[in-house]
């Protein structure tokens, strides 16, 4: 028997329908709905290599509406990638299968970006595409020059940042980004009518999108779509009109086949209308075959491309930008940077400092992409040479992001997961809550991304309450995997910057202060910030205090100690830049930066809730736990008690 | 000399270039720029009385583009608002001066909404106009019946929650809603052209709105626009094209003039063009006489109004809806519902434990309104009777508010800040993260919305790390002014709900879980949940150790108790399911819950950063502090060592 389209894809729906029923949770009716734009997509369109997921050039496929990820499994075992086995899809959501209910990019090669918060895989997508166009405007074609390729629902375009994302697409004209759109019209609630009115196509359009529709349960009309997609210079959307959970004869077009296993009488009718009169997880030889033969053809086509991409200009610099070892002469570029600052100390304000920082780093590494939503002379984020990066001249590195925080934030998830660059960008410390999601899947993902959150506190002054920072870097803190940084000087912003440039497991956000800052860091010597809190200056009299501060805040700590010690109160002063570093050293260290017998106190112009993990119970936490006022900084400062005259005053109440 | 529009328009530019300039910060450009059309508007449109801003059917006006903070400003003591004085505008950006850097509801009757934060008073004016259209349809044109009028920027338009917001108002055919969009094609960065390529009005039109456009500086173009809004059935979008800092001749038209003090040179020019040849904040007595009659052509509106709305039925109510009195009834009807649950205890997740309280709230307060963000289902926020609030039905109580969670969250703030209504909503508690900068406004506001987050821990299960909340119960207790709730049973369910409706000043966010469990609480009582933390069980052997636990770990650590008094090892077990409540009880209190003596052991589904505040440094605290992971809920208790086994287990090694 001849295998054809609709045995292909009924293996996917099989797939899909039994896992959900196996582990009684799912979502069924999604990847049902699309498997057959899905197998045309990946038997007629997509390059890849099953035995090769990492190949630099394959096309990236996002799968954004990520509940529907038996869909992908599916895609990933037919196709012959070593993993998932057929046995980890029968242990679809159970502890310990690489098939867990979302897509996870770190469970298996093929998954390109952890999908399921709705919205941001084709946010991450559009920083994919970028990544694509700026690496192929580096190296040439024959290193570089795939699509990207996303699969979105409702849901994902319903989703602010659906907005940010298709902007920032359509005026970049990343003309390889394909978004496939599930055309279902069924949300969780029901009809998409019940909550939507919009012509979803004309707002693309608007955008600056190609967008062309087919007939999602039709393999011509779904290939000519995708080819005239592929044609088109613009970025297109690909309107594809699909039944949910299309095979199960009651259920099918419904919500009900969207979050919830169909049932085994609906599956047993589903296997009858698809004509699929196999065992539950039983896909035929001939159907495997066809789907592995299909899969086979990336081999030789990224074998051709090793062989092409190598004889390229820069492709031995190409594999130092995706090893990461490009970014070793930050090390050498930074230390240099330093040096300059002990022989020369400067009061700068943080973000300055920043600035400095990444002078030194952009032009001794080739593969960093700065940006900033709309903030670029504030964020500092622009060094000298950089080139703006847009459809003009993908070869620019700085990204003129636009008002779109959180669309950035994907975007730079996107760069970062593509490989072979580091995306950096900036916005304000309290619009991280703007972009608060994506920071999430930047930590779960391991994407090294680095967050330049500048105007840090009250020391912003006027602008008041709506733009002062109180409880973010607290609430950054507490979010996994996150490196959050927070240095007091022109050299500890130099170390952090250093640090987030190590740290290719993960994000770092640096909270970085508008008002200047004296250079407390006078000499030369190791990371110190490394070391997540060390002491800066050690008690002269018998010490009774120990500060614990950070960023601007050190220096007020620094002001008060000297008036402690000048009435014979000893004081240690620990500047604190990163808690989750601190946390990494030895509790031989942590005990001798922390000492029983010292009164500790907290220092930061930011809520004093979490500090008592340092301080005890019986500490002093100097900080603000309402939010804050539009005034001049200094103001603020006096008002919020945090000068030094009243930190020395609230100490000696504490002792007395 | 006869006063014209330019003199009003200028009044209003020289007041901002005045005022940012004495203040040597700022936002001077959007003032200028938008004179003409908000002198148009507050002039001949604005249905106001600056004598009563409280008048219950005035038009809200919202400055969306908050940064242009001295436009409303102007305006208000213009027309002769009692606040701010020329003296107060002055102090602009000073410490104690009611002209914040950006506007601020609290400080300035006729300020209807804090913005500054992009994008979010459009999205906000959308829950105004929503309230509007409900307070219609249940009071009827006599009582309620006035538009909603936004002063909007790029920025504003840029911000993902743009598409959330408009998307919802075009939906509920929104037609009073009217946004006057400052086309002045600059942001901070430069020209628009930077970073967008989007047909903003082709957009708005693909989302069901009328688009209209106009000159912003001819008077004549802008009253005729502003008509043609009024008259359309449709949210109208006004396009009006200005030049940015209108007036400051060598800097307008130029992202200069945007957040910055002009300078004095450019001032006096500035002066010299516009003919405005007065001292610093010296109004003309015609100028302001002219502006002052025209603010005073509301009080005859007003009072007009009062005579006729009272005689309309149900004016009577209306008024409890507005003064709160209304929520009242919330009271009994809990406690009957508790009396039940005492006399029948019910093993229930609390989000069904919330629908179960709801049920009662909504039967017995009838200015309420419910919604979700496409979990109606899951969140279990919709009870019967209440039917859908649409375009259809405008009385309706239940709102399908899509997949857009941040554009839910601003709603409902305009709907807690037009007053009348007690707006809740829904959604998955891992997704207070999209909606987090509307909490934060919530909060900064006092904004009475209740947000119903289900789904609250790695009890959600196989759905994966994506959707299980670590560290969102920590992130929002760090955030001020904000009730964090976290009940343990279908009692402290509806404990909570009652605290919710008391809690007028802010928002209260409910965490709830998936997962069913048991009822704790079996004697009738006083809302204990109110204490924030209570001695649900005390010590039967010699007190050793106290839990202290928050929802659906109060179960687990009850069975660890019952493991270690059965080995003579007396437990505590404190339920605690509100913080902010628990610090706001005596010392005395605090003490006896917490004694010095004994272990004190946090337990909680979550980052266990933070619980050293009640724990001190030498307690032990059981929680998350890494991602979650896709299994079904029981393995992941096990997995994450939550069970009662583990917990016992982690205490007597602790003990050791």
């Amino acid at each position: 028997m001849t295998v054809n389209h609709a045995d292909l894809a009924n293996a996917v729906r099989a797939l899909a329908m039994d896992a959900v029923q196996a582990a009684n949770s799912g979502h069924p009716g999604m990847p049902m709905g699309m498997a057959d734009a899905a197998t045309v997509l990946f038997t007629q369109h997509l390059k890849y290599d099953p035995q090769w997921p990492e190949w630099p050039d394959r096309d990236r496929f996002v799968l954004s509406a990520g509940h529907g990820s038996m869909l992908i499994y599916a895609l990933l075992y037919l196709t012959g990638y070593k993993k998932p086995t057929l046995d980890q899809i029968r242990n679809f959501r159970q502890l310990g299968s690489p098939c867990a209910g979302h897509p996870e990019n770190f469970e298996l090669p093929g998954v390109e970006t952890t999908t399921g918060p709705l919205g941001q895989g084709l946010a991450t997508a559009v920083g994919m595409a970028l990544a694509e166009r700026h690496l192929n405007a580096r190296f040439g074609d024959a290193v570089q020059d795939h699509h990207t390729w996303v699969i979105a629902g409702d849901g994902c375009l319903m989703e602010g940042i659906n907005h940010e994302a298709i902007g920032l697409a359509g005026h970049l004209k990343l003309g390889r980004l394909n978004v496939i759109w599930d055309d279902n019209r069924i949300t969780i609630d029901g009809a998409t009518s019940m909550s939507t009115s919009e012509d979803v196509k004309a707002r693309y359009e608007a955008s600056g999108w190609h967008v062309v529709s087919c007939d999602g349960h039709d393999a011509a009309s779904i290939d000519a779509a995708l080819r005239a997609a592929k044609a088109d210079p613009r970025p297109s959307l690909i309107a594809c009109r699909t039944i949910i959970g299309y095979g199960a004869p009651n259920k099918q077009g419904t919500a009900a086949t969207h979050g919830s296993p169909l049932g085994t009488a609906e599956i047993a009718a589903a296997r009858e209308t698809l004509g699929w009169n196999h065992e539950p997880f039983e896909i035929p030889a001939d159907i495997l075959d066809a789907w592995r033969t299909s899969g086979a053809r990336g081999t030789k086509v990224s074998a051709d491309w090793k062989v092409n991409a190598a004889k390229a200009e820069g492709y031995a610099e190409f594999l130092t930008w995706l090893d990461g070892s490009a970014l070793k002469a930050a090390g050498p570029a930074l230390k240099a940077h330093i040096d300059a600052l002990i022989a020369a100390p400067q009061t700068v304000a943080t973000r300055k400092a920043s600035e400095l920082a990444l002078g030194a780093i952009n032009a001794a590494v080739p593969n960093t992409i700065g940006g900033s939503a709309d903030l670029t002379g504030s964020n500092n984020t622009l060094t000298k040479g950089l080139g703006t990066l847009d459809a003009a001249n993908y070869g620019g590195r700085y990204v003129y992001y636009g008002i779109r925080e959180f669309g950035m934030a994907a975007a730079m998830n996107g760069m970062a997961l593509h490989g072979g660059l580091v995306p950096y960008g900036g916005t304000f410390l309290v619009f991280t809550d703007y972009c608060r999601p994506a920071i999430r899947l930047s930590a779960l993902q391991r994407a090294q991304a680095i967050y330049v959150m500048t105007h840090d506190s009250i020391g912003l002054g006027e602008d008041g309450p709506t733009h002062q920072p109180i409880e973010h870097v607290m609430s950054l803190r507490v979010m996994p995997n996150v490196l959050v940084m927070r240095p007091a000087d022109v050299v500890e912003t130099a170390e952090c910057w250093a640090l987030a440039l190590e740290n290719d497991s993960g994000p770092t956000v640096l909270a970085l202060s508008r008002q200047n800052l004296p250079q407390v860091r006078t000499e030369a010597g190791e990371n110190l910030s490394a070391k997540g809190a060390y002491r800066l200056r050690a008690a002269s009299a018998a010490r009774k205090v120990v500060f614990l501060a950070t960023g601007s805040e050190v220096q007020a700590a620094l002001g008060a100690a000297d008036q402690l010690e000048a009435a014979g109160i000893g004081c240690d002063v620990v500047s604190m830049p990163c808690w989750e570093l601190f946390d990494l050293q030895s509790d031989a260290y942590q005990a001798d930066i922390l000492p029983e017998d010292a009164l500790i106190v907290s220092v930061e112009a930011g809520t004093t809730i979490g500090w008592e993990r340092y301080t005890g119970r019986k500490g002093l936490r100097l900080g603000i736990d309402r939010f804050g006022a539009s005034a001049p900084a200094e103001a603020l400062y006096e008002k919020f008690g945090l000068t030094a005259d009243a930190i020395a005053k609230a100490v000696r109440g504490k002792l007395a």
